[in-house]
């Protein structure tokens, strides 16, 4: 390796130290820390990245980036050298337009903002949180001033979470799918009798979903030499390296899914995180980048596995020992039918597969709407409120099961939200191909044994880190970019299966 | 404010928010994090560290102090800014000395050394340890010749943990220790017979021995609001300033006493971190600086508040109400006895008051020889066994019970042991002015109300933080520097009442 690229690497490498140092404390804000920390830690963070963007963005940084691209040549365009040049390239000409000073503000409204959400959530009083979010806004319109190279105000956004697409790319692929899921959402309405899913719903006692949780992530690879699980009131994962992965749930004694599923789709993010090459940590690469490529994972593990046949086929058994009062005479069949359910409802991260899809459209539009100045904080909820009964046809009785239910807008992560639904459509790019060149899937995954899923996954993406932005990834996996088709096909055949209907392809 | 404190106070902020993270990775590593992240978490300090040194000891840093310095002229040499100035400016003249890469390196060895030991002692394999402490000592010795204004090489470490006090005087103070503390133990061991604490063993479940610490520390000014309690196999307290502070213990289900007291010890470290005055907060200012000190209130809380007559009162019927099985006959006085037995062990942290001292004066005098190069860390287990068979009386069955049962070492803090028995020294002086100006003291400590000793030491030590070194502070609070004499005192009067017996004044 080359001396410049060795001196480009130990600069980044502290960078990576940094941002180290600064998710843990965001970590400790959503599982560990006590309430009044919280301004302390505003400021804690804001200087952090404050920090982190001047060692990032200085002159220095893009000398030695420089420096390095020059020697690159002759090395493959996909070698961890090339890729790494390239993407830090990317992120440096972006990052350096931001003063760093409105980085530092921007996290520590952040930080604030999620405290202030959380105490809002308590009685459900937007008009509590309402100034946070004002500020969140205003900071994110600056930074948005900070670039002249983008059409439009929300692409600025979006690049941050979902490098190189476009809103009108993601507007043009929600269009289809909005279209696809509204017929077949209506459809399976016609036809509510046919799943029973009260056996979702009794008294589940934590400690045993807690147990239940654990097995099955343990099979999906969660060890725990490198891994935690805790708890925290908006599930997410954070990874210090593929060797400290730290992942969170939220439990409800009256319905176990919340937990298992939000632990299978936090565990699907964590191991993305486990699975990337140890030539690429401490570097740029070492995380993954796209966040619609990181939904894929959890997507995929939540919904394709999990809430596949035979997932539940495994499953049946053993929530019928651990949860004998109440689950004593499960059946697989049931139960799979019952996890499969498609009913409009409240809250994102507990909507069937069919639904969630509008959940993320609702707030695509209405971030791009607040952000262009065209939704006044003010009006956000009454906007949501009847957006909502519109896609979903559902009054919402309060701010908590409708426009606070969501830590997004609090924390200032604006532009976030489509990533959710492009991961779905990714995942089912990529359980297609999985299907195809991994032998004997379907009995593998009934019998516990879900290393051959987790060992294709991690061959074909998690390695890779953030080498490849999403679509060049895709064109590699599955030849082409991310589509709506996939998933749709994936939908209607497993709802199809569900109801005992045919839903036209 | 004058613009330039402003401007000094600004930066000095960041430079604590630094700290904040740092020492949340520190905790995170203590408590939280998974094994297999021991190298990233390393990596991270080390870096952490390096940037907070360099934004600490730049020339601007250097520049604020002198130009803040300027414009104190008529304030008062206690008030806040000139205590600032003061304190900031020794750390700087200290700091500035030692290159950022040496600081980085010490972070990264102490974080290695620590996960190190953690390994070692489960086999008690000193051996599998020892380079890492001579990784530690060499990066020590490396930090001590950085400076010339020291008599002696231990000199500059001490002065580290106990700002301007020397070797000599430490060895002084340690000498009417240990001549005082040799007579009373031999005494006391002609009369092991008068004190049976058969009931400090037994069978208490972990569960309930948490629930009475943390009736205790909620007693002493623990609130979840505020405050973390967690396990840990070194308990140690933190703080990220006065709203969030981190306590720890470790539970041991045949003795009671380990969680209990030390639950007590550290919650006496954190009312510490607590008690800061408001106007401290982010500012260097904002820890209590000299270890010493802050020993003193945990030792106060733990051995004169926690292990006197009057507590014992309030503890014995909780004690039998929920360790019946093995407690339902307590009473006061026999706890008291039990809890106050002086016996020589192998156990610094599990030690009695008298006995302690011996422990400290043992690694005092050990760290002392390996910094300077009259002991080398291969003959170290040796030399530790055969003066701890001097000092106390016992044979060292394996290095966990000897050598490795500490973790300074492991994470590169040397000459910080001194400060224990310094902090019962202080403790000792504390308590006697207690006495005199808290009305009815042992009554009302006996009525389980703990408000008034924690306000008495909020008032007169918590508040300033690390306005004062050690001697200031005591010479405004109890009218003269660190002594020997009221502790020597103390503990005759105690262990006198104790055991029965006339141990002369």
């Amino acid at each position: 390796m080359s001396d410049h690229l060795n001196r480009l690497r130990e600069r980044l490498a502290q960078v990576v130290d940094l941002r180290h140092a600064t998710e843990l404390l965001e970590w400790d804000q959503q599982t560990m820390m006590p309430p009044r920390g919280a301004e302390a830690r505003a400021q804690a963070l804001a200087t952090m990245q404050r920090i982190t963007h001047e060692l990032f963005v200085s002159a220095e940084t893009g000398r030695l980036l420089e420096d390095a691209a020059a020697e690159l040549d002759g090395a493959a365009s996909d070698s961890d050298d090339a890729c790494l040049v390239r993407v830090t390239m990317r992120r440096w000409e972006k990052a350096r337009r931001v003063p760093a000073e409105l980085t530092a503000e921007l996290a520590h409204a952040g930080s604030v903002g999620h405290q202030a959400w959380i105490e809002a959530r308590k009685n459900s009083d937007f008009g509590a949180f309402a100034p946070y979010l004002e500020r969140n806004l205003e900071l994110a319109r600056r930074y948005v001033d900070c670039f002249d190279s983008f059409t439009r105000a929300y692409d600025v956004l979006l690049d941050d979470y979902e490098p190189q697409m476009t809103t009108a790319e993601v507007a043009a692929l929600f269009a289809d799918l909005k279209a696809e899921l509204v017929p077949v959402i209506a459809t399976l309405a016609d036809h509510r009798d046919r799943v029973d899913d009260s056996l979702l719903h009794g008294n589940f006692p934590i400690d045993r979903q807690r147990q239940l949780v654990r097995e099955v992530i343990t099979l999906m690879g969660f060890s725990p030499d490198g891994w935690r699980i805790d708890d925290a009131v908006h599930p997410f994962a954070s990874g210090f390296g593929s060797a400290d992965v730290r992942i969170t749930t939220r439990w409800d004694q009256s319905f176990f899914p919340s937990g298992l599923y939000g632990g299978m789709h936090e565990c699907g993010h964590g191991l993305y995180e486990a699975g990337i090459a140890d030539s690429l940590q401490r570097t740029p690469l070492g995380h993954g980048e796209s966040l619609g490529l990181h939904e894929s994972q959890s997507r995929l593990w939540e919904n394709m596995v999990g809430r596949g046949r035979p997932f539940c086929e495994l499953l049946a058994p053993r929530l019928a020992t651990l949860f004998g009062d109440s689950l004593s005479n499960l059946d697989a069949g049931g139960l799979y039918r019952a996890v499969n359910l498609v009913e409009p409802s409240h809250i994102r991260v507990e909507a069937d597969e069919a639904t969630y899809g509008l959940h993320i459209v609702l707030r695509f539009e209405l971030e791009q709407e607040l952000i262009e100045g065209r939704l006044s904080v003010r009006d956000l909820p009454e906007a949501w409120n009847s957006r909502f009964k519109e896609y979903l046809g559902l009054d919402v009785p309060n701010d908590v099961h409708g426009v606070l239910q969501d830590v997004h807008w609090a924390a200032g992560l604006i532009g976030y939200f489509p990533t959710y639904a492009l991961g779905n459509l990714i995942a089912a790019q990529l359980w297609e191909w999985m299907h195809a060149e991994v032998p004997e899937l379907e009995s593998r995954i009934a019998a516990g044994e879900l290393a051959p899923s987790r060992e294709w996954l991690r061959e074909h993406v998690h390695r890779h880190g953030a080498k490849f932005p999403t679509n060049e990834l895709l064109r590699r996996v599955v030849g082409g970019p991310i589509a709506v088709a996939p998933f749709v096909s994936y939908l209607k055949r497993k709802l199809g299966d569900v109801y005992g209907i045919d839903l036209a392809p």
